[in-house]
């Protein structure tokens, strides 16, 4: 694998993983952050600290106010659950209509503008249990649309699709990182950060992750050395 | 038919008359224009008069920079071409990367969130001459993409993909449309109008909006009066 790829970077630590990985295996990063209406920005700033740490050849933020349409948590549509069993089943209400869509969507534009070779998406095996646009299928059926929809594509070489931790627990996805050396402290996953910035720790997404560093026998560096 | 629908809508008359025909199929209308770092917002005003005259439930205007990307004569990379030979196979510069699936995208997300069972697309057999992401086998593989993208599309309901002017000529959406009682004076489909925003006449918009009329035997009720 070399020529380039563009990565969706979050700033959690999915999204720097999967980056690293295709680092790792050859490709040179563009990295496209979008402000979709978050009601935190917290994230933001992580994924600047991210991008750099990762030397990523340029890095886009691009606003689209997906709060325009409400009907998540994540944009300030109903509050952030806390507390959730975490194996529990079904769609969690911060879940975003369309996000992955319309996310791999830009990084498409992106990855035809630029001649880049694959697209980075962090998607794993745990958020497939509760957001249907994180799925094997649903990634297939988007490399495929892909094929159709762009200039790259009809001239048979269409982006692809690259998902490394789509099988991937949060513990499996934290050895890999930190296997590659990433700094874990740079991130943050909070759906619902203390106005300092410091996660609540009772989210879905605090608590997945704090789950991960215990279950891969870590600590979280995020955490200032306190164990949750 | 009945229930909403998304209609994607840009302003020109394509859009317009999809739009119509979902109505007198029944549908209710949410209006969705993006605002994509066009170098001309002559058509965005245009949408908003579309609207009114539509009597949309909501017309949602939504910006994603897709300059930041570059690539398209349509967001300021390069000249729009004039005076193009109408029937050139092949991609034009004022193809944008990846926007159909963009658009396509965000209307997803709305269309989750408000219950809709339709989204509206304008593209039509001239399209895809030129455009990949226009063709009837790229909005089946979208309108795939949805049922597995969507909360609605896991419950059995995904929303379908409609677009009524796939196969027709601009003649044929002209002659539709102007039967619908449509006021194509309220439109605006150049690539490069003047300050006043009068259209240049030149680009492939013009030109194709020129000859469709003239096929249909009609007047272009937005030149005021004169023939080109």
């Amino acid at each position: 694998m070399s020529g380039t790829a563009v990565v969706l970077l979050s700033g959690g630590l999915d999204s720097y993983t999967a980056a690293a990985i295709a680092r790792r295996d050859g490709h040179a990063l563009y990295a496209l952050t979008v402000r979709y209406g978050q009601v935190h920005e917290r994230e933001v700033e992580a994924a600047r600290e991210v991008a750099r740490d990762l030397g990523v050849l340029r890095h886009v933020e691009l606003g689209v106010n997906l709060a325009a349409f409400g009907g998540s948590a994540l944009v300030g549509d109903g509050d952030i659950p806390k507390d959730r069993p975490l194996d529990e089943r079904g769609i969690p209400s911060t879940y975003v209509p369309a996000r992955n869509t319309i996310f791999l969507s830009l990084a498409l534009g992106w990855a035809e503008v630029s001649g880049a070779e694959a697209i980075v998406i962090g998607v794993n095996a745990l958020d497939f249990s509760g957001y249907p646009d994180c799925r094997p299928e649903y990634l297939e059926a988007f490399e495929r649309l892909a094929s159709l929809a762009t200039r790259a594509g009809v001239e048979g070489r269409p982006p692809r699709i690259f998902a490394p931790l789509v099988h991937l627990s949060k513990s499996e996805i934290i050895r890999q990182g930190t296997a590659l050396g990433l700094n874990y402290a740079l991130t943050h996953s909070c759906y619902d950060p203390a106005a300092s910035g410091r996660p609540c720790g009772r989210c879905d997404s605090c608590r997945l992750r704090a789950r991960g560093f215990r279950e891969a026998g870590l600590e979280d560096p995020a955490l200032g050395g306190t164990r949750q």
